[in-house]
């Protein structure tokens, strides 16, 4: 699925002006940290964090010359939990680039991240410079801050899944809830919130972005197991390989039978694995039914979370249109 | 030198506050991560930052009761330092207990101390409960992300400096001054900030505590190099094993003939020195003077700190001669 002419228009715009803000925020000493900092967020992104911000700002009036800055924080926040994630998960390479460790060592690599994670709280003080209130930022930090909390609750569960045994579909919701979607929301609330939408909207975009952000990790999985390297900028089943319980992955083990079943979990999380096997495992996952299976919760998601942004009343109603087209863009896009 | 019966005491009460406001913070899930975030604080420390901030606090009026919360603060933001560092350095031991990666793996401890990281903005939030105004709350949390940037920068310098042929006093002062004191000229002024001192003490209590911050690191690495292990919490020598450029070890750089420094140099971060190598360089270090000289040094910030100091309004004058008390400490500190 490809953007609207409108949407990817605005998203463009978006993209450019986060990025500016960041490269106001990131000169410091000594250089090679800034350089490690920055290393991920110049090799690129969807910039679909920023998006959510800046067009949940639009919809309650605020431009985008100010709602930039808080835009560039979640965008910040981000790529601290990318950094820190890939040392973790000892990938080697993000966005077609080397990730920020094999470039700079892990010690470097670490503060890079903490770094990223200092300047997204430096972007949304920012505010306070273009006119936004302290109540306001007060609260957009506190959003920033339970977004750090409960992606750090979901990360931790995602690398203590790998050891258990049995994680069940519950789980993995509750996980990727915290890990990916805790971010999406507070990225929306943060918008509106500084753009000072009335108290009884926050609720229903938190559920929007809630939603539309699980369907987003859903589709993520999806396109680990399916898409182009050259579209996904790192190997394919890289998820196969560190042993992670996708939604994908916990489905066909319910499904399968006791062989198919040993042979995923002979494979899944060995770092020996051959190519061929991942692609014997990967073939295997597919037949057992668990696109289709995978592609409908996450619809059922999205249509979720379009019901309840239905339910708002915003100042500026083409910035709804574009975020609900957004929702769909999400579990049909192809990188 | 140990503390007057009066500091002691209220220092000890200080300690127990701010962990019980940490222990407020501290439940969530999974209880892994909290568990490994705790480890650290559980283990002691001590609560330096923390009793700046509520001595500060105090000079202006403002009491423990509400205080406790930006020295919760701090203490988180010190210790997710500690977290991040004892894996950079390959630490196994601190305060006499496992590092955190050492028991929960490096991916899980990567995570817990970021969580620390966002908690301590947690904790500054709290304050607005307790009848701070959000002006002076978003004061509090500039300088506490200031802390969090310059901090990070000050430990990339430690990491460069490892691999760096030439490193200069005034490089190591300047990388001092980041990593170490700038959380305690933050926790000074969040202190007073949020207990409404006036603008014009702000600057003279940065300079105290950016001073004594120099000198309590100085203080650092001599005990490094001179103190029990029992009293360390960690092995001694560490230092010398990581090939940390310490101002002992440049200012015995600097004054060695040529075979003393080849000495040094031979053994400085190599992994596979002994313990009688490194007693051997550390005996060196010692005979070159650097004591005599890093003593002296650390003294005269402290004195120029203490001068800038007394040049403030305080509401409370008992508080600022207990700050005074501390500056003294921290150099002639055993531990």
């Amino acid at each position: 699925m490809e953007l609207s002419k409108r949407v990817a228009s605005f998203a463009s715009a978006v993209s450019a002006m986060t990025y500016k803000r960041i490269e106001e925020l990131a000169s410091g000493r000594p250089a090679e940290l800034y350089e490690a900092s920055m290393h991920l967020i110049r090799a690129g992104g969807k910039r679909l964090r920023p998006l959510l911000v800046a067009l949940s700002s639009k919809m309650y009036g605020l431009p985008l010359e100010v709602s930039s800055w808080a835009a560039a924080s979640v965008e910040l926040l981000h790529n601290f939990t990318l950094v820190h994630d890939d040392i973790i998960d000892r990938d080697e390479l993000r966005r077609g680039v080397p990730t920020v460790h094999k470039v700079w060592g892990e010690g470097l690599a670490i503060v890079a991240g903490d770094l990223l994670f200092a300047k997204s709280y430096e972007a949304l003080l920012r505010l306070l410079d273009y006119g936004v209130s302290y109540e306001r930022v007060a609260s957009a930090i506190r959003e920033l801050t339970w977004a750090a909390i409960t992606v750090a609750e979901g990360q931790a569960m995602d690398i203590l899944f790998v050891s258990l045994e049995r994680v069940s579909v519950e789980d993995y919701i509750e996980m990727v809830r915290r890990k990916t979607a805790a971010l999406f929301k507070s990225s929306i609330l943060i918008g509106s919130i500084i753009a000072g939408a009335p108290e009884e909207d926050l609720a229903r975009l938190s559920e929007f972005a809630t939603s539309i952000g699980i369907a987003f990790q859903i589709r993520d999985d999806e396109l680990g197991l399916m898409a182009d390297e050259s579209v996904l900028g790192k190997p394919r089943y890289s998820d196969l390989r560190e042993g992670k319980k996708t939604l994908l992955v916990l489905y066909a083990l319910e499904r399968a039978d006791e062989v198919r079943r040993r042979k995923i979990l002979n494979s899944l999380g060995r770092p020996g694995a051959t190519r061929a096997e991942l692609e014997d495992v990967a073939k295997t996952i597919v037949e057992l039914g668990a696109l289709e299976y995978s592609n409908k919760l996450a619809e059922e998601f999205v249509r979720r979370g379009a019901e309840a942004l239905d339910s708002t009343n915003p100042r500026d109603a083409e910035s709804r249109e574009m975020l609900k087209e957004l929702a769909l863009y999400v579990t049909r896009r192809s990188y």
